[in-house]
């Protein structure tokens, strides 16, 4: 496994090679992923085409590409942080396949794909949800034990991120929202839940993989917040000036639905602001890390200039 | 909180008042829950509301009940089993939610009151058995850790019966079936998964929280296979012979839509032959506890006597 710890260092931003250490990190979740999840022929067969259907679709892989450099970040392996990193990852794409439902968004492309509902069907699209949420939870009994954290304060990070009060609530809030006049206030509380909540949990557990100091969590704690709403108003200015082909989504979706957005709540140019000054608080919180910090700061960056 | 190890010890089956036993655990599940599981006021009201709904709608907390059984059984005390009793009711429940979604079993009674989705709506509904799968987890935060197993193991086992290979697979299998002709061998396959798996790992959950010896665990595991497979030949016979009055769910529901059963295909007479076999299968499988063995002795007697 190629870990950038291992390349000779690199000391600025600008000579980093960000989308070389995005690309390994996305290889190696994806060879995790594959080697830790039933494979097609395992029976029933049905459940694992549709969980790895949703799974294998070309999705960015920002939770898990945070977790590994987190744990870099800390000074970690990035093999320790890899069943947390696959972890997050299927947390993310069964609230995917479930938001797209008929009774919730009623979304029929995701990443340019149909949903996984238009392929099997909506029962089967539940219970390929909840198989990912489940396995999510087996793949953390290959979190390694450190000095400071274990496996039991990863399991209840993870379950804390991804519960009612805020993974699940973020989406209960969304969906009770739609159609309604809502506060900028009410959409920051919508997006610390929806976004915020899980890619946060993503870097701690990275974090928590290397046996991080208590300064080091809070810092990615920070830092997960400011990038996570960060990356939610971008979401949504993409949403607004984004043909469908570019994002692999209907693009546009969120006005034709009532949805509440940043930029209709506070215009675009607003929001372009916002989401640069939400970037530079997140990147001011990486001082902590010392030049180990290259590879979250420049995530952060990327993630605030990408056009899908 | 009550346990069965500090009343006089009670020699004979005939005599052991499985009744009482069962309430002390129901009281104690549902203290357990009411206390761990966020309230109806905590925001987002709607997720919590709807969480508890089905949580607190009368189930039998067979699971629950049985997983603190196994832990006094193998002299452990009954607190320290009450998370994972409350984790597996959490799942079990969750299962219930999602099962009878339109896109399932579109079920609209439950234990004699509207289905989740019916009072809810889809949306919520689906998102409510997220929650309590993932609160599943959450209490398992407090699993005690004993000199054998502990909450690595414990998070395992709950993760693989509740996922694709089990749980989640029997309900794929079910709905696959529905309609077709199915053996008798697919019949059982279903039901090893759809209710075997579940009540086995809750029987383990609370054997481990004594720190159970290997031989116990064994004897535990071979328990729950026989009562998880008579119990659902038993949910076969009273679907096709009580009223859904009794029932508290439509009555006759799986003949109406094609769904195999024990005594569609074996008739009647055969199948209330193997409920009693399987439960004495079970019954033996308990030498290894002494007269420690009596809760699950008679619990085991109960479920094959019920009528509901």
């Amino acid at each position: 496994m190629a870990t950038q710890t291992k390349k000779p260092a690199i000391r600025t931003i600008a000579s980093f090679d960000i989308r070389r250490y995005w690309q390994s990190c996305v290889e190696d979740v994806e060879a995790g992923l594959d080697r830790w999840l039933p494979s097609v022929r395992t029976k029933p067969a049905t459940i694992h085409k549709a969980m790895r259907y949703s799974l294998f679709a070309g999705g960015k892989r920002v939770r898990p590409t945070v977790c590994l450099a987190a744990a870099e970040a800390c000074g970690g392996k990035r093999e320790k942080a890899l069943p947390a990193a696959c972890a997050v990852e299927c947390i993310h794409t069964y609230s995917l396949i479930h938001d797209d439902l008929p009774a919730m968004d009623n979304d029929d492309f995701r990443r340019g794909k149909p949903t996984n509902h238009k392929v099997f069907g909506e029962g089967i699209a539940v219970l390929a949800g909840d198989a990912l949420l489940t396995q999510a939870f087996e793949l953390l009994s290959r979190f390694p034990d450190s000095r400071r954290y274990g496996h039991r304060e990863a399991v209840a990070e993870l379950a804390k991120a991804s519960g009612s009060l805020w993974l699940i609530g973020g989406q209960v809030a969304d969906l009770e929202a739609e159609g309604k006049g809502v506060s900028v206030r009410e959409l920051k509380y919508i997006h610390e839940r929806k976004t915020s909540a899980l890619l946060t949990a993503s870097l701690k557990l990275g974090g928590m993989s290397a046996g991080c100091t208590p300064r080091q969590l809070e810092a990615l704690d920070v830092f997960g917040y400011h990038v996570g709403l960060a990356f939610q108003v971008i979401d949504d200015i993409l949403d607004v000036t984004q043909t469908s082909e570019a994002l692999g989504k209907t693009a546009g979706k969120d006005e034709a639905v009532g949805k509440a957005t940043y930029p209709c709540l506070v215009g675009l140019e607003k929001s372009r602001k916002l989401a640069k000054r939400l970037t530079h608080q997140a990147y001011e919180s990486l001082d902590v890390f010392g030049k180990r910090k290259e590879p979250l700061l420049a995530i952060a960056k990327y993630l605030l200039e990408r056009s899908h």
